[in-house]
């Protein structure tokens, strides 16, 4: 018996992120290339509005949404609150989803590459990191497992698996081929370990398998009332898992003067100077650099 | 007597290219940057009301309102239009301007480096090209010059001479320090051209300048009906200013089929993949080399 049954893709969660939906475009158009002989495989356009307004989002964060409460909160009605709805309906509900596994595609402004981020690390997870990094050479590897499945906002939360293929250097509202390749590539990947999986045929992989964990958020210089008065150092941009120890310049203020980060860890700063989260004035994430146990 | 008397700079002109407005921030803050003894600098936020809803323009490009008929069009009222009436009237108007040079300062999400456009060949601009060439090694010169000031939809039309500082690559809505470091730089060497312009005192340049002449626009694949259908060739992506000759692939289709560019000359591509041309489909700008006669 499968223990993956329904598996579905998600493009378009946020409406300019170009990649997720023309990929959608293509694999309705030759669906055999996500066909697997062991389980179902389904597509989902999350916001169609957003592409149609050529937007991230049309009033809040569609990717911010899935929160067991704030699903249950018919309050909660703008667009993306609803879509959420209905997405939840679709290919969940959250804690027990008819869907074993959602997929979500993401772009980033980021250096990141072909990263996937993975929201626990037992043993599909953990296997599925080792055998795309043994497929894949310059597949990333990122753990947001500081919060348990149902206590994340995503909308791969839904499932019981869930997984953000994120894939970047690419500038909202545009499609380039090197990253719509990787995340083609990576995608084909995933669904062939989940074959694999199902038919208890997964290949020896290493023991263990580099990755990064997320470790926290660090907000541009602001000033007091909340206007940016400085950037990421140019040492910094696009130095996405790039090391970044105490004392190393981090932001550059308009001003010139430079400023460091005081830190008690090696970090590997990724999500650097996304466009996206200019909204709340975000410069990047900080990980940590992990070898994680692959669990047999 | 100074030929130039009163210079503008413009940021902001598209409300999600940040550098142009950090910039005037800064030299708000420090005026002095820009001075120089011969003329009066003033700078001018053309787009507020895009920078303040983080987009490239509210209803229209506000970039292409300085046609002489569409400014003496009162039906055209909407915000950009008006912005376009009451710049005209500050800085303009056009044909009779007080403002004897426009600096207008952009970006774009192509891999430009930092480029100066250019609206006419004659002795200030060829000097200038030669001598921003001089002083920055990686300064790409553009010469938008197949018709007449006068006939140019531009901003910086608005003058007898202006002048547009065009600097990526950066996705939209974000300040990359890079970026703004060579806007910074570039702008600085205009003005100190426009002193020594002004002083007579230009120092020797070459007899002639490297440069690219626009030459005509590409449209992305698309349907009948106006479906995009394939996107740049990874090989042409990034590769702004880098020869492209009848015969090589310059798009590949979502199905993976890959089209080759047919043109009878060596072809220069720029704009490459710009997100902002995506509202009309547009794929990339083509110019020519040329080797540009300094006129002493």
């Amino acid at each position: 018996m499968s223990t993956f049954n329904r598996v579905a893709i998600v493009g378009g969660t946020h409406g300019n992120e170009f990649s997720g939906i023309y990929l959608l475009k293509k694999w309705q158009a030759s669906p055999a290339l996500i066909r697997r002989a062991s389980f179902e495989t389904e597509t989902l356009f999350a916001n169609p509005n957003g592409f149609r307004d050529n937007k991230r989002y049309l009033d809040c964060d569609l990717n911010r949404q899935f929160l067991p409460a704030d699903l249950a909160n018919m309050e909660l009605s703008n667009y993306e609150q609803s879509r959420a709805k209905v997405i939840n309906a679709q290919l969940g509900p959250k804690g027990s989803a008819r869907t074993d596994l959602v997929i979500d595609l993401h772009n980033t402004t980021s250096n990141m590459g072909p990263t996937i981020i993975l929201l626990k690390a037992d043993a599909f997870n953990t296997q599925l990191a080792a055998y795309v990094s043994s497929r894949m050479e310059n597949a990333v590897i990122l753990f947001e497992d500081h919060c348990s499945v149902e206590e994340h906002y995503f909308l791969c939360s839904i499932a019981d698996q869930g997984i953000i293929v994120e894939i970047g250097p690419q500038s909202q509202s545009v499609v380039r081929q090197d990253v719509l390749d990787w995340m083609d590539e990576m995608t084909a990947h995933i669904l062939d370990f989940v074959e694999l999986f199902n038919k208890n045929e997964v290949p020896e992989l290493p023991a263990t398998v580099s990755a990064y964990r997320y470790e926290e958020t660090l907000k541009l210089p602001e000033s007091e009332d909340g206007e940016r008065l400085g950037m990421v150092h140019r040492n910094v941009q696009d130095a996405d898992f790039t090391v970044l120890r105490n004392g190393d310049p981090i932001f550059t203020l308009f001003d010139g003067t430079e400023v460091c980060w005081e830190g008690d860890y090696d970090a590997y700063p990724h999500f650097i100077n996304e466009a996206a989260y200019y909204d709340n004035n975000l410069a990047m994430s900080l990980g940590k650099k992990v070898e994680i146990d692959v669990i047999r």
